[in-house]
C-alpha cells in the first residue's frame, strides 16, 4: 500500500497536534508489486491462479434508500481499484489526510505490496427481495433465475447467523493482512449502509485454478482440486463457469454464480481411521492423489475396473466416484475453496474444516445435483458436516474506470 | 515436511486395498528449507524474529495418569522435533505406514518446507493445582512463585473458556497450514490425554524480536513493536526475559514467562476518530511511528516536552507513556503478538483484535504492573476489550535427544 515515507511523513511530524490541510497524491508513489489488473471482461479472483489467503464478507444492506448504496458501490469500486493495485483506500489515505478527520484508508497494509489482490463481488438472492419479501431497490424483477434459493439437502446442519448475506465479497491475496486490509476498508466506507453479517478467514487454499500451480492439501492431508476447471481451459469455462448470452438476464452475461458452504471437518475423527479407509473414502491415494486405479495424479479414473473379489477398485460410496461429471450428467464446477481453523468447538477440539468455494455458470445445474449426490451417499458425510451456505451472482468485470460495481443491475 | 514421492509413493500406488507393511524412512528425504533448529538452551519461539503466522493452542490435561501425561510429552518431544525440521510427525509420516493403521501424521503439510517453525511450551498454573485444588501429578511444590495467578484488572471482560489451560503450544511458522499441521498432530498424539481448552489463529506478527526486522502494523494502523527487547539485547535480556538461578525453582533457570490476553479491537469506533486523536491516543505518529516529540521511528520520547499551552506533547494518558519503562518500575516485556479477525462478532462488525503475547522473566514485576496502569488510565480501553487471558512457565530448551518437555518438571 502507499509508501508512509512518500505520504507526507516529515510534514506531519512537524504539525502534530495541528491540521495539516491538503490530500497528498499517494498514487504516484504506491508500491504495485504483484498487482492483478482490477478492470476487464471478467472479474479478477475467479479464474486468477488460486492466491494463498482468503478473507471472504458477506453483507447485510441495512438502509432501504437504493441512492445511497449506489452511492456506496461507487466508492467500493473507487477503493477495490485502488487497493487491488497496492494502494491506499482512499485519496488521501492513512497519513495523508487532515488531522482533524479520520483516515480514509485504516493504515494495516502501509508498506505492503499488492500481494497479488483480487477482490471479487457478488449479490445475494436477498438483495432482490428480503426475507420479508420486499423489494427494497426495486430490482427483484433482475432476478436470476438462476439464482434460485438452493435446496435444502440431506444433513444440512446450516447456521443462519453465517449463512446467506445480501453482498458477497471475496478477497484474495498472498498476503492475509492485505486481504483483511481491504474487506476491513469496505466495511468502514460502507458504514450505516451495509454491516457485517459474517466473515470467514482461509489460510490455506484448497485448490489449483490454473496448471501452472501445485494441487494443495486440504485438511484431510489429499491433494484438493486436481480435478478442478482451469483458467487454460476456456472452452470448458464458456460451457461450465462463464454465464452465455441467453442464459439469463443480460446483467449476469460473462459473470458466474458462487457458492460458499462452510464445512466443519471432524479431524479428530478422520486422524483415528486407517489409510486404507481414507483412501477408498475419497477414491485417491494419498500420496500421489492418483485415482485408486491408476499411479499418478492426472491419471483418467476409471470407473468400471474391479477387484479381485468383483468390487469396484473406485467404490461406489467415494467422494470422487460421486463427483464425477460422469455421475451429475457432466456438470462441473471450478472450486476456490481455503482451509480454515476458527479456533476451538469447545468441545475439546479444533474447529476446523475446508471454506468450500465454487463458481459456476448455474448452480441448479451444477452444484445442486452434486451436491444432492453427496448429501445422499457420500463416504466422507460421517467426517464432515455443512454449517453454512450462501450464493452470490457475481456480474461480469467493469471495463472502464467510470463503471462501478452493480451498474448494470442498479442502473 | 517429508517429500511424497521418496515416502514410497510408487509402492502405495501398487498396493491399494492391501497392507503394507514396513516404514519407510522419510528422515532421510525430507526437505528441511528454512529449518530452525528445535534443540539448544533457549527455546526456540521467543528471539527467533518473529514469524508471520500463528496457531497458539491450550490444552486442558485429561488424565490424571502422570506415567500417561509424561508418554505423551516424550511423544509431543519427538514429534515436535521432526515437524520444526520440516519432517512428518511420526516415522512412517502421512502415507508411508501400513494401510491398515492410521497415518502417524495427517499429511496436509506433505511437500511444504520447514518454513521457520517453532514450537514453544509452557505450562500453566492449574497443571500444579487445579481448579478443585488437586496436586494431580505430585508437582505443586515445584510451581514458581512467578506463576501465582494474575490478578483481575479493571475492565477485564475475561471468558473463562477461552483463558487459561494447563499446558500452551506455541506454533510459528511463515506458512500458515505448517503451523496448523504442527498442533493438530499434537493434539493427535494426545487424544485421551489431553484436550483443546482453545486455540487462537494469528494471520500477522504484531512485533519485531530482532532489529533485522521491520516493525509490523496492527490492526489500529500503527507501527507496533518498535521499542520491544529484541534477540540483539543479551543483557536486557538477562535481565528481564530469561529467569535467572535463584529466581525460583531451578526448573526454570533459563526460561521464560508467557502471558497472552485475546484483546478485542473495536477497529469501526477507531475508524471514525480523527488522526490526531488516533496518535495522541498512542503517543507516535502514524506514518513514522516516531513519538510525538521526534521525528524517526527509533527516537527517544521525551516525556518533559510541553506544547505551546503548557501540556504534555506525549499525554498522560497515552499508551506510549504508560507502557513505557520510566512508569513501571523499569519493567520490560518482550511483546510477540498477532492480529487476528474470527469472522464477525453477531453485532455487524468483524470480530478483530490482538492477541498479545508477552515473554518475561516475572509477570508479577513485568506485565502486571504494565497492565495495571494501562488498565487504570490507558486512552486505548475505550477501544479494546481484553477477553482472554493465559500465563504459561515456558522451561529452558532442551539439549539433548533423549530429553523431553517437561522432564526437569516431572521426573
Ligand atoms: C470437506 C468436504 C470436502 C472434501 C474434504 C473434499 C475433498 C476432495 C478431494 C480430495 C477430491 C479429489 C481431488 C480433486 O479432484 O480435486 C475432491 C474432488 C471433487 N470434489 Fe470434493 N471435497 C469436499 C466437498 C465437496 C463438495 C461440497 C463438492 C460439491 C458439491 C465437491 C465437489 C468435488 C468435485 C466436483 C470434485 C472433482 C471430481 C472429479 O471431477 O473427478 N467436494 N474433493
Ligand atoms: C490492542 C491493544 C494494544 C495495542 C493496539 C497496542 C499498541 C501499541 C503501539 C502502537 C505501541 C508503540 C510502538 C512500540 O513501541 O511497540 C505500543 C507500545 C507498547 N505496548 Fe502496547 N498495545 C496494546 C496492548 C498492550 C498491552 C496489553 C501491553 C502490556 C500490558 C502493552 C505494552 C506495551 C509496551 C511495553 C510498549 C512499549 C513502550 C515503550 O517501551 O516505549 N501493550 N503498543
Amino acid at each position: 500500500m502507499a509508501g508512509v515515507a512518500a505520504a507526507g511523513a516529515g510534514a506531519l511530524a512537524l504539525t502534530h497536534g495541528q491540521a495539516t490541510p491538503g490530500t497528498v497524491a499517494t498514487e504516484l508513489v504506491s508500491d504495485a508489486g504483484g498487482a492483478i489488473p482490477f478492470y476487464g471482461a471478467r472479474q479478477a479472483g475467479i479464474v486468477t491462479p488460486a492466491q494463498d489467503r482468503l478473507h471472504f464478507c458477506a453483507f447485510d444492506v441495512i438502509t432501504d434508500d437504493k441512492a445511497a448504496l449506489v452511492d456506496m458501490l461507487q466508492d467500493w469500486t473507487a477503493a477495490a481499484a485502488r487497493m487491488t493495485q497496492g494502494r491506499d483506500a482512499g485519496t488521501f489515505g492513512a497519513v495523508g489526510g487532515s488531522l482533524e478527520a479520520p483516515p480514509d484508508d485504516t493504515g494495516e497494509a502501509l508498506g505492503l505490496p499488492a500481494s497479488g489482490l483480487t477482490l471479487t463481488i457478488g449479490f445475494g438472492p436477498t438483495l432482490f427481495r428480503n426475507a420479508q419479501g420486499k423489494d427494497r431497490f426495486g430490482i427483484a424483477a433482475k432476478r436470476p433465475a438462476a439464482l434460485a434459493d438452493l435446496p435444502k439437502f440431506p444433513r444440512d446442519a446450516l447456521e443462519d447467523a453465517i449463512s446467506g448475506g445480501d453482498i458477497g465479497v471475496q478477497a484474495c491475496a498472498h498476503d492475509p493482512q492485505v486481504a483483511v486490509h481491504a474487506i476491513r476498508n469496505l466495511a468502514r466506507i460502507g458504514m450505516g449502509k451495509v454491516s457485517v453479517r459474517w466473515s470467514q478467514l482461509g489460510f490455506g487454499r484448497t485448490s489449483s485454478t490454473s496448471t501452472s500451480q501445485a494441487t494443495p492439501r486440504n485438511l484431510f492431508g489429499f491433494k484438493d482440486g486436481t480435478r478442478n476447471l482451469k483458467a487454460e481451459e476456456p472452452q470448458l469455462l464458456d460451457e461450465h463457469l462463464w454465464v452465455q448470452q441467453g442464459d439469463g438476464p443480460e446483467w449476469m452475461t460473462g459473470g458466474s454464480y458462487l457458492v460458499t458452504r462452510k464445512i466443519r471437518m471432524l479431524v479428530e475423527t478422520w486422524d483415528r481411521s486407517p489409510l486404507a479407509e481414507q483412501q477408498t473414502i475419497i477414491g485417491r491415494d494419498k500420496s500421489e492423489g492418483a485415482p485408486l486405479t491408476g499411479k499418478q495424479e492426472h491419471d483418467e479414473p476409471d470407473f468400471a475396473a474391479q477387484d479381485g473379489e468383483g468390487q469396484p477398485v473406485i467404490p461406489m460410496d467415494s467422494h470422487l466416484r460421486l463427483a464425477h461429471p460422469d455421475q451429475n450428467g457432466g456438470a462441473r464446477l471450478l472450486r476456490r475453496g481455503y482451509n480454515f481453523v476458527d479456533g476451538s468447538d469447545g468441545l475439546g477440539r479444533l474447529n476446523a474444516g475446508l471454506f468450500f468455494m465454487a463458481y459456476q455458470r448455474n448452480p441448479h445445474k451444477q452444484f445442486v445435483p452434486v451436491q444432492n449426490n453427496l448429501a445422499k451417499m457420500d463416504a466422507l458425510n460421517e467426517y464432515i458436516r455443512h454449517v453454512s451456505s450462501a450464493m452470490f451472482a457475481c456480474p461480469p468485470g467493469l471495463l472502464a474506470a467510470d463503471d462501478y460495481w452493480g451498474r448494470s443491475l442498479f442502473a
